[in-house]
């Protein structure tokens, strides 16, 4: 057995190697590439997916692969057999043809959505949107998954999730988080802050530095990362310790400091992978919910957590001349803003924003939404979730580029990641009593440790939600995250 | 026949993407790369370039080279599956186990280059530089060209070129270039400047400026390439409209200036080159010696030409501060030097290292020179044809990285393009009457277009001597280069 576990190795490394390369090129494309290679890129693109498409699913590999499944490997080897095998199957089961096709109507469906977007035109973008719908249908009922048929699609990003489950999960959560932001809206402080909106402008030379110390005290050092400039702020892991995280200092406000603390949290997760399973699919993360609950962890639970603000206020009140009292920073920080993007929203309103879109997903999926009537059910929610009307479909139901990159299927998982970041936080809190001392004096190295051992260095050997109760004791719990909603935003508010 | 032109081109495109892939891995490696991400680099450099190994040998493309080179295609067509087939014919002669070993001796060979170099111990270089020579000398047999066995290596650089031409033509050169540096050295001027050294800092902010300006009036733009830092210069083609080109400021003097406007000669011929056969062998200089003759254009032809300083001269001496007259600044960039660094070289010595060069390689390679011999021979060279003695191997024998690289062969075409370029300078001022009128307005469109026109815009669809042919009526001919040294220096010197 050992001459065929060595030779799907290399399989395994091959595949992970052009995985890479192919985010290499996509960290260049954002950062530094020059406007005119962009033709040459997409090409160059499309070479490596197809490469990429071909080994994966190559019969060479799948056959291997089954009858390494069939024979008596145990541990490791069957773990990677295992995970590897699900991966090829679920490829498998979608004809070249139909993911040819898929990537056509991709490019042409994201230039369409730009121009759309810039136009507030639904109207542009709505018949590629249909044909991704259609096209998203039918590889729905070839992967072929029991019960709804969003189920198949869910599946690729965080395996085992049902939409039953996430369904009867949603419509808790999103009553109570209705809820919430209606007391606060009724808070004297929320009504005081209206008329006296805090427009922060930060000198983004000044702000730089905060984002390299901060990012460095998460863990990523000059030898393994670095953080450049790109329109949409991103991490990308681009080999064994060398992972390429960005933000952008053209938003204003807290913004780019925001995302730097987001995209290290994915970047440190990467880095802390187990080394001894390079280069094989155990050397992942589990789900896009297991790396998103790391990225929230240190974006949302500590980057807005009073600790976290008891560190950084008095060198940002320095730094910037900002004459604000703690009380008000740290609210700033935490505003309630209800805001119609889904990227600059407050916690409260980011999962209300998944939860809108998850249901409207399902929808187009099951046939029970029609494309065309996406604008007007989108504005619809808007007003019932979070009371607030969209100026425009741009800043409506065309702000987020996942659709037009067919990431159907996605959505839901950032609001898991967010869910499970409560929960990791609640435990770290429970294990570790003194933590948030460190915290206050801008050591979080305790914080990443503890990271790391209950979560980063499972990598994908079990899934999420195994990671979670080895960690936490149970799965997914979304009354954890409104109890700390609830608490956070009342004494925050005062309510 | 035209099926099979497609499937051509399509096995072509493979190859020249991925030949792309490892340009923007290289250039990333000395750009970007925290340090950290080294070991994982040299994986995915492996799994590329060997990618591209068995791309170009493979049978599929060979049988259908066979097949179209023994039927009736004709034009470009003919042409394309000529040059590849040449290409792919000399690659599948040498056997994938001696490339592997190869590439594992390089990676242990430069380790050792520099270690060696760092602590000025040939002997810590010497085991693998032997078996370095010896790989080569298989290849040499392998490969097979008639003559000296140096010709098969010099044929992978230069087509066409052979080790008995360059003995005689390097043989009348180095005697010419010997003579004026003797010359030189007797003058007044020379002896004056030896207690009167230049010390010339320029503050790096300020010279960026001036870098990015000369690149810019060269014709390179924001939009189709950049400009960046690393250890040593250097010129990539990521691909089309996307040319990346580096300096490094920690050199003192004028040389980050002069660096960028030899690149910046690399970057305009691969900006140039004809987009009707992007993805083909085609859109490619013909041999390392064409490419050099457009570096070399722009380094020294323009960018240590009178006219030029004209331009620039006013400048420099403005934003710097220099306080020089103009006679001072332009024998300065013009200094006879006789440096031991080939690098560091005034275009007289240049050559005279790259002779050196030549007969120490051909020696290694037909057996009259054994590798332990090698620092002794540098050295007496070097007072031979330098008048000068390196302090130590570090800046004699150990100073170039090619040999680690098992680059043998490679360095001839530095001196031919050297020659080439003095050739095409003439023939432009013949062309173009007032041309330097304009150079020295800071208006390099005409010799930049002139040099489109003439030589980057035949490709790889020409040898270099037939572009050389074409455009100034003759091949390789020294002698021009050595009145134009002749006459510059003469008048630098007032010899």
């Amino acid at each position: 057995m050992k001459k065929e576990i060595i030779l799907l190795k290399k399989y395994q490394k091959d595949i992970v190697l052009l995985n890479y390369l192919e985010n290499l090129l996509d960290w260049d494309t954002e950062t530094y590439m020059p406007k005119d290679g962009a033709r040459s890129r997409s090409e160059q693109n499309a070479f490596i997916s197809e490469l990429i498409y071909k080994n994966l699913t190559s019969n060479n590999l799948f056959n291997l692969l089954q009858h390494l499944k069939n024979s008596k490997i145990k541990g490791i080897d069957k773990l990677l057999v295992e995970r590897l095998y699900r991966k090829v199957e679920r490829k498998r089961k979608i004809p070249e043809k139909l993911v040819r096709e898929l990537s056509k109507t991709k490019i042409l469906a994201t230039m369409h959505w730009r121009e759309a977007k810039k136009e507030n035109n639904f109207k542009k973008f709505e018949p590629y949107l249909k044909k991704i719908v259609e096209i998203k249908k039918q590889e729905s009922s070839l992967i072929g998954l029991k019960g709804h048929p969003y189920n198949s699609l869910l599946d690729e990003f965080e395996e085992g999730m049902t939409t039953e489950k996430l369904k009867s999960l949603f419509s808790k959560l999103k009553n109570k988080l209705i809820i919430l932001h209606r007391k606060i809206e009724e808070s004297k402080l929320y009504k005081n802050d209206l008329n006296n909106v805090y427009n922060i402008k930060l000198d983004s030379e000044k702000l730089k530095k905060f984002c390299k110390d901060v990012s460095n005290r998460i863990g990523l050092k000059e030898e393994n990362s670095r953080t450049d400039i790109s329109p949409h702020p991103f991490s990308q892991i681009i080999g064994l310790n060398d992972v390429r995280i960005t933000t952008n200092y053209n938003h204003g406000g807290l913004s780019p400091f925001t995302s730097v603390l987001h995209e290290s949290g994915h970047g440190i997760y990467d880095l802390n992978l187990p080394k001894k399973y390079l280069y094989t699919v155990l050397y992942d993360a589990p789900s896009y919910g297991a790396h998103e609950s790391q990225s929230k962890f240190w974006e949302d639970m500590v980057g807005k957590s009073r600790p976290f603000w008891i560190y950084y206020f008095p060198k940002f009140n320095k730094e910037f001349k900002l004459n604000m009292n703690f009380k008000d920073l740290y609210r700033y920080a935490n505003q309630a803003t209800k805001n119609p993007i889904r990227i600059d929203s407050d916690e409260i309103a980011y999962c209300l924003h998944i939860i809108l879109r998850f249901e409207l997903e399902t929808g187009l999926i099951d046939g029970s939404i029609k494309v065309k009537d996406l604008p007007n059910i989108w504005n619809k929610k808007m007003r019932e979730y979070l009371n607030i009307k969209p100026k425009n479909d741009s800043e409506g139901v065309l702000q987020d580029i996942h659709w037009s990159h067919a990431s159907i299927g996605y959505f839901p998982s950032y609001a898991i990641g967010v869910i499970y970041s409560s929960q990791l936080y609640r435990k770290m809190l429970m294990d570790k009593k003194n933590i948030e001392l460190n915290v206050e004096k801008g050591d979080f190295k305790g914080v990443t440790n503890w990271l790391k051992k209950n979560f980063h260095e499972y990598g994908n050997t079990l899934t999420a939600e195994e990671i979670m109760k080895k960690a936490c004791k149970e799965g997914l719990n979304p009354d954890i995250f409104i109890k700390y909603l609830n608490k956070k935003y009342s004494e925050i508010y005062e309510l």
